[in-house]
């Protein structure tokens, strides 16, 4: 399959053995590896370690001093121009992996291989990497796609359940902006076969193929790439306002549930619409996502985000069935209420009973 | 004029006022400025002082940490994503614009007044950056061109000869490998009128128009770009053996002959053309650049070039007049010998006699 980014293409391919990552790893010069996925390869791995780099991937190692540390063993292992790195994990790998083959000698070759749901549905896709740097969360970041990406789905087999989920709330998310034939196939999909690993593997490729086809438009339109950012406003103020105790992904879906909440709120969407999506959106959830949050927290990061204007909110909400856009909401008492009025309506209820 | 770059074009103006600039700056979140040239237009930038970020242009600068320093700038000033960067001075300058333009919420608009010729007629087309880390020079870098540069010749007046002569070493450069007539148009001009204004001018769209040409084409031959690297391979190991004593573009000049006589001694050129074009390097070279070089230091850094590969130099080399190519040469006592040869025949002597 090809992909689209700025004005080249590069390849993905689905490859359920392990023979292939294998022989990546020995043609290439170094490899970036999660450790968790290392500790399941490592029998086989073990033979490559001088040119392994293990990282633990937690937010807390996704900084610039995290790169810094690379580049020095990229300088000692003598990294050439035309060497070729692995990067093996999910978006934290994938995320040092883009920066660190992107700035080294202004590009070296790599190949991605995505480990977690969410990146292999998500996050491989488009060539971005998110940095932290001075206490600031993903401040700093460019684009730099792989050479090539290659999806292995039995890795999948390794994710506990709050991983999978997390990944099904960007294939949710993907699914929600693409469009009617695309929500409904995404409610079938969830209810009758649920999670079944034929089921992922098409709505990972699904979820590609519209990714894509986003990008591809961004080409011309650069808003457009706005909308993956659906859900993510409110995904990552509740990420921030809960001290990352919910993943990623589940903080995407209720973020989508809040943008649904506040679009209804305002008339673009019916309440109708509003309770369709929202049935989607609860399959995916339990009740234990509901943290307990500091509101406080919460308000400070939503003013703080990259789509605000001055004094206004810059949120993704949908306006139709599988249309959203970009609206400008004015930071004021007004609006701030129908969010206090999601947490207290739904958030909350959710938070106490299933 | 369009400039061409992947796949988006970016705007070049030429401009001889400063008052474009002063709007420019007032329209600006933060300048980035080299602290001689905010010497200069110091009376007429004093009133935004508190949005200059003034930095002493020199390799010692060019770093990663800079570059930290920077970022730590923009997040106390609460840069946006829409915010408007305007960088004004050499190249040192530009690279560390670029990367943390680049870097910085993945990609702030940034305006470049080049303010040498160098800059001028050469580095500020292409986006290029280069950055030194952990004593490596350039070893980090990545691309990404200003939305706008606007070129002001009355710069040039501020600069001293070895200034303007570097910049000539770029611009003999780029007209030595677009072909005969570009070499005929230089010879004539670089003969009968020197350095003079206008003369200046004509030269320098003239190489951004060439280097412009090779860039396009480049976007469809990754080879075609390596071009622009004539004479840098010899250049770079002159500006190491020399402790960066000699500027850069005249050490370019320098790295030109040198591998015009590599070629010659190869049988690639006649000793014709080899002399034709020593003749017009000579023009823009004076005893005193031919410095006392270390030669162990020489070779070593020529066995690093980014080029080579194993134990194989890559040279940029003429094969006719006006025509280069990518030529890969063993590194054996034997092509060693060639370039003791050209030090020991030309280089010596020029350094002890004009």
């Amino acid at each position: 399959m090809k992909i689209f980014a700025k004005n080249h293409y590069y390849n993905l391919e689905f490859k359920n053995s392990f023979q292939k990552l294998y022989k990546e790893v020995n043609n290439a010069t170094l490899i970036i590896i999660d450790k968790k996925v290392y500790e399941i390869l490592k029998n086989n791995l073990n033979r490559f370690k001088k040119k392994i780099i293990i990282i633990k991937a937690s937010e807390k190692n996704k900084t610039i001093q995290t790169t810094l540390k690379i580049f020095k063993i990229f300088l000692s292992k003598k990294v050439k121009r035309d060497d070729l790195i692995v990067a093996i994990g999910g978006g934290i790998i994938q995320d040092l992996a883009t920066f660190t083959t992107s700035i080294y000698m202004r590009g070296l070759k790599w190949i991605y291989f995505p480990t977690t749901l969410l990146a292999q549905a998500d996050s491989c896709i488009g060539g971005k990497s998110s940095i932290n740097f001075s206490n600031f969360k993903n401040i700093l970041g460019n684009f730099y796609p792989p050479s090539k990406i290659i999806i292995n789905t039995n890795f999948l087999k390794t994710l506990n359940d709050d991983d999978i989920r997390s990944g099904i709330g960007e294939i949710i998310k993907v699914h929600f902006l693409s469009g009617k034939n695309s929500i409904n196939y995404l409610r079938s999909s969830l209810k009758k076969h649920k999670f079944n690993k034929t089921n992922l593997n098409r709505l990972i490729k699904n979820s590609i193929i519209l990714k894509n086809q986003i990008l591809k438009k961004d080409a011309e339109d650069k808003n457009i790439r706005l909308k993956m950012n659906y859900g993510h406003t409110f995904g990552h103020s509740l990420e921030t306002a809960t001290k990352n105790l919910i993943p990623h992904g589940l903080a995407v879906n209720i973020g989508l549930d809040m943008a649904n909440f506040f679009a209804f709120k305002k008339n673009l969407i019916t309440k109708k619409i509003y309770y369709d999506l929202n049935k989607i959106i609860n399959l995916n959830l339990r009740k234990k996502d509901f943290k307990k949050i500091n509101k406080k927290l919460f308000f400070s990061s939503l003013k703080k985000d990259k789509k605000n204007k001055r004094n206004f909110y810059g949120f993704i909400l949908p306006y139709n069935f599988g249309k959203v856009d970009l609206f400008y909401y004015e930071m004021n008492s007004f609006n701030d209420e129908i969010i206090n009025d999601y947490f207290l309506s739904i958030y909350h209820k959710r938070s106490i009973s299933e």
